[in-house]
């Protein structure tokens, strides 16, 4: 694959010493290389480069690197415009399931991608909408609930306007195939192999045992709340939306967008198994 | 059993209609039978008796009926001063695990309940300090998790001052015996028979599969939370303490109180039967 | 739709006195209604019509009737020749989750099928082969474990030929989208919808957590059984193949062969919210 | 502590060659120290130490050697006399829960066991007995399920004489304290702290979601088979009794009996860390 890549989004967390560290150490070396940087703010202003600092919402680089964990993924998809350029993924210490990269092979890897030796992983995103209005679309999982923990959520299930289920739970979560692996897996849901075209829908704590429901992803889903009139619609863990109304709709769908990861080598299985027997950090 | 009952606390679910005319009509009856009678102050606003309304901390009858659920009885037992009156728990419509009677006898169960004509059951209660500052003992169960959905919380365990496990979950629930047929069983936990003495401690969405533990009721069992910083604390889920400190611990014991219920008839396992096939609403 | 039916074949549950008596009378008025009628040897033997009586290997009627549960339609696809003719199941007491029909309608489902008013729901089934020798197809599951219980199975996953995990457990099983609802279930599977391509593998009490993992129709999965050597295959909870071999591959992928039902009435949502809230037998 | 132990009893899996090297190196040294050495008959011949062989059933040493894993010590409990001598377990490779001392320390192991420098963990057994014929006792757990996989077992579950619930199931499993972090938690049963007096039953894949429930230790559990007529009772795993019998009834309560481990530094939540983060074979 030949891809002239010229330009460049960097942000990383911003809660970590080190992952700050390698996101100025692999500020020169791109600059090195002479890519155009556009910087997260907040990462710019904590590594002295406020001179490059350019807001997600305004980034249409050629490809971006995070330096971090799922979070910082998550957090950086929520923002950028679509359709989001490919992201390379450093991981930072407590690994996560989507990034890939250790960092001490950070500038091998910005080097192969620089050279067009990756291949492209697409993932597949949930779209949300709440009475029309939409949402941003979600990598891993849209989680809905009441405003506050420890209240119960009554709710309906429609399926391409046919009301199929009523759940009684402390939340639902609608997770994508990537998000399967995720939250979604620690609320007792099925990994989606990435041949399959579905997402799942979990409830959280229900009242009465309720099994996760695998819907095509060509289904559209609504959870009328019938109970609170505040709910919660959380999406990728960041994304918070309080919604106050009478028996609110909140409609969910394939999005039309993707997002794409470089990656070098690890498939999904040998990630799998890693996020099964050594989990680290869920958000980060 | 003779016990001679001169006084009565009246209380009951307001968001139904017929659990207040049922209180009304309890009430005239209540006249009849020449009891004292204290009424919940916002149920005596509903029914027209103001005269007789009492704050629920100021209670001091000699038994207590709640026309309503699962969730009348959890409100009353925080608010009422210790040790807690027998209750007599009339059951409405969605019924409860810990309401017995149905309506439609609530009459025939206050002349029993006057003649001395039942059992009392006695539930063990969890008692739980922050910081050392107490608590309302739970009848059902003390949660902990982050100050908002869909964050995690960070938390080490410790059992008479060892540090025994480390958890990271949406939440964790400390549940009592008669709790463990609550909120505990939608998190995954066992149902203890109430000839054992011990408390079950059950993670909700736990980041890497974690058990219930089942502990003696003699165990100190302390909850460090590490992350986040602010977080919820919730009894029966109905008392809310928000804790905003570093690493604040979460004590929890048996309590020296109890909560009695006057019972007629069925058992554990008839109610648990119940509960298991025709669930009804968890909180009312 | 208008098919003329001109030819039946009838069976029966052999271990229930009413569901004889109804295939009895079901009998009696197939006669009248002058279709030609093959028998289920052994329910023609307990209903005194020998004289009608046909193995079901060999039975290629224009449709089928069951009266029974689950079971009774699960055991007659094993032995049918393929393609097989639609099933009109009469439900017998412990309502299964396939059978639809009540017993007291069960004439005028008859007539209404002889009339072409239903539709029809086509099941798709899973394949499985042990060493190349195909098994009966599964309408519901293929399990794999230890030839006895409490024996651990070690086996090794593939993916159209990548090993992609490892399992220790009691058992593994494989279902389709309408064994979903079925034992699948309470081995902790998830419930997919009849939209989706997929079918689910779960493993029964694996030595360390491990989700159910939904896989695309369209795959091969094979399961390779490091140890006992001696392993069970088990169809449909009927079909049972003991396999004595170093290391034998058990390959499943996705029948040429369906399922057909006539249907009413009775959505799968409509049947799915019977299953989990009044489950009856799971195998009669 | 100061036991003068002049005798021991040394078994191994014999399954593999470097356990049955270690016990014949382990031989050698506790002749150089003029002990009474029991050879297990099994091990005996492996390493070429008839004369020093002798039936487990026989044995009434000081103390109990195995080298191994739990499976290895749960074979050993159910064979040896009652009362159970003390057991040193050396773990080989994959660690099981029970055994503690790695290969490379079991000759210092042995030294401090003759020195008396340990500390006696005493494990609580489960006793069962079918129509009143008693099993070997349980260490971990007492296994009732239908003669062959995926057949449903109809149950009837009696508590001192009170009928209390009915379980369909593959399976039900009465697991000890000690027993709880074995076999039960893949079922999905809790872990019992150790300070508690209780029992847990867990049934393995229930029809109706059916919790596990935690038992007083002294109840006495019966479960009356109610179908199929040839059931299997399996003990730890290894002892398996087949029941051709008109609805048998299993009771179930504390043993009289002990098993006693030798101990030197681990406690049990370190243990049980080690089991949910590194787990290893359940039977070997």
């Amino acid at each position: 694959m030949i891809m002239a890549f010229t330009s460049v989004g960097l942000t990383a967390r911003t809660d970590q010493e080190k992952a700050l560290d390698l996101a100025k150490e692999l500020m020169g070396y791109l600059e090195e290389k002479r890519l155009d940087i556009l910087v997260d703010p907040e990462v710019a202003k904590r590594i002295q480069r406020i001179d490059s600092a350019s807001a997600l919402e305004e980034w249409k680089p050629d490809f971006i690197i995070t330096v971090g964990g799922d979070g910082t993924i998550l957090r950086t998809c929520i923002h950028v415009p679509k359709p989001e350029p490919p992201i390379l993924a450093i991981d930072m210490g407590e690994r996560g399931f989507l990034a890939e990269v250790p960092p001490k092979d950070a500038k091998i890897a910005v080097d192969k991608s620089l050279r067009g030796e990756f291949t492209l992983e697409h993932c597949k995103k949930v779209a949300a909408s709440v009475e029309g209005e939409a949402l941003p679309d979600a990598l891993n999982e849209v989680f809905i609930s009441a405003d506050a923990p420890v209240k119960l959520l009554y709710a309906n299930l429609w399926k391409d306007g046919e009301r199929i289920l009523e759940v009684r739970a402390d939340g639902l979560l609608v997770a994508s195939q990537t998000g399967s692996t995720g939250y979604s897996i620690a609320a007792g849901g099925p990994v989606l192999d990435p041949e399959t075209n579905v997402f799942v829908i979990t409830p959280v704590c229900p009242l009465t045992p309720f099994p996760p429901i695998v819907f095509s992803e060509n289904s559209t889903l609504t959870v009328e709340i019938e109970r609170p009139h505040s709910a919660l619609i959380v999406v990728d863990g960041y994304y918070r939306k309080l919604v106050e109304k009478q028996k609110p709709h909140v409609a969910i769908t394939k999005s039309k967008n993707v997002t794409s990861f470089i990656r070098f080598r690890k498939k999904f299985y040998g990630r799998l198994k890693d996020r099964l027997l050594y989990p680290k950090g869920r958000r980060c």
